[in-house]
């Protein structure tokens, strides 16, 4: 029942010894999404033992080459190794030209099929299972193209039915689709016979959220009220905060003040400038705010474990 | 006085976590030399320290992706990092087309000039300098574009003066630049002094010829008359001929085969296919037929040492 991250790089435009440019994946109940692209991703999942074949979604936030010019050689990798399934990439829809123009000119192909869904500049489902939703959002960045924060949130579950008490109350089979849905029982006898006593509620479900490139604004929270984790760019250090204006990012201080705010759990730091070789003082400042911050590095895992919740 | 090759790619189509796909770096007196850049290129320059930001000259020898996916980011690494000076790129002229599509869809631009040389598909003379030529030669792969071997050879340099010599013979200052441009000298009595008693021969010119991806063929090997240091796919072993041929690659034996009929004095093996986890089998392959052959892993570097040559 897996909820967790794994870091795939977590340094900004240029690519360091310590730190690759920006790509994670998230795997959801063994549903793989790849989350932006940059150069050396595809080596880094195999660095880091990601079951990659399993990958069939591609999140791309924008359209700066940090974020995406791994994705060609990732995909003819996979067309290499003879894939066959669908892969949807979800992306400025200028992506799909930039591919399609350089297959044509090459007169290349692969043999699996892609599936492009152009983002947009609203806040809009964009993908959906049985136990999985995904969510992108608008952020704001150096150019007016859609570049989008995206939130993973797992379906509520049905409630579980508790044995002993729907055998005490000779609960028929035929209606336990309805108990799990959260109906009342009423006995032929006309006693209602309340929900939560015949189930347990479903654990909470578990949500990710993923915002970068975007300068700070309080009102983002909003999309991503409550998250369990959040992964918020912090480009820079506070003293760097003009820096930061003026190239569209954020700092930790304000990464912190965002996942404050929308009252996530836990908080991500991540697409660091290469002028920090020490990023110590950017979780320091932005634990001032958000005691619950961690730094991000290449091939950190991090879980959201399942809880189990008793209650009536 | 440096003619050096370091390999950052060893591999073939797939990267695996020991060879990353082609690339390599020659540097010929100070000229630094980029031939091929596979994805992550950019990583392995900073991985094995290569000063990345003296390369003014990028030959890719085909477009496919294995051999130049990482050249966008690798340029945008350095235009981030301020560079100001040319980037001359050679190569198949459609790479220009795919390049300026994406800058224009993109609406980017790199902060320094590219200027392309596009590549035929006859033998040419592509850079000339004061101390050395790039020549390339058309190979056989899978489509009918230009897809091309490299040479690189030092130009001869000028005899050198015998100083107890001339001052014996009292050669006037004037006459110097042609005593090492090979004249005789006439003294004012009419004698001949022949020029090999007064000057020392150069030493020997140095080349380096790189041969990838390629059909074998033996007529190749006039193009490489000699050389000193032959670079030759082995993407197969022998036994794999069958596989070679259908995907216009070479096999170890091929290799050697054409470093022996083009009299080269060394001959380096790589693009190994992802199959052969131990490549010493195309190592014995090929010194069977040519023993001074040695394999390319990432990082090795191979330098051709400047010869002093004495003689009249």
């Amino acid at each position: 029942m897996k909820f967790e991250l794994t870091i795939l790089g977590s340094g900004s435009s240029v690519p360091t010894a310590n730190r690759n440019s920006a790509a994670q994946v998230l795997n959801v109940l063994e549903r793989y999404f790849l989350i932006d692209c940059a150069e050396a991703t595809q080596h880094q999942l195999r660095r880091f033992r990601v079951p990659y074949n399993k990958i069939n979604h591609i999140f791309i936030s924008h359209l700066h080459g940090d974020h995406f010019f791994g994705l060609m050689g990732f995909l003819s990798t996979l067309s290499l190794q003879g894939r066959r399934g669908e892969m949807h990439i979800y992306a400025d829809s200028r992506l799909q030209e930039i591919m399609e123009c350089q297959m044509k000119i090459m007169r290349s192909r692969f043999v699996y099929p892609i599936v492009f869904h152009a983002l947009s500049r609203r806040e809009e489902l964009i993908y959906e299972d049985k136990v999985v939703t995904v969510t992108s959002f608008p952020l704001k960045h150096r150019y007016e193209a859609p570049v989008c924060g995206f939130l993973f949130r797992e379906k509520e579950r049905e409630r579980t039915i508790r044995k002993d008490m729907v055998a005490a109350w000779k609960v028929p089979v035929a209606f336990m689709q309805y108990l799990k849905m959260g109906k009342d029982y009423v006995t032929p006898e006309g006693e209602v016979i309340a929900n939560k006593r015949l189930t347990v509620a479903p654990p909470p479900s578990r949500s990710y959220a993923y915002i970068t490139d975007t300068l700070f604004r309080e009102r983002f929270s909003g999309y991503v009220q409550g998250v369990d984790l959040l992964y918020h760019e912090a480009t820079y250090s506070k003293e760097d905060e003009v820096l930061a204006r003026e190239s569209y990012h954020s700092t930790a201080e304000q990464a912190a003040k965002l996942a404050e705010s929308a009252g996530a759990k836990k908080l991500l730091l991540g697409h660091f400038s290469a002028r920090y070789s020490d990023v110590t003082e950017l979780l320091s400042e932005a634990r001032t705010i958000f005691p619950n911050t961690f730094i991000c590095s290449d091939g950190d895992v991090f879980e959201i474990p399942a809880q189990k919740r008793e209650g009536y």
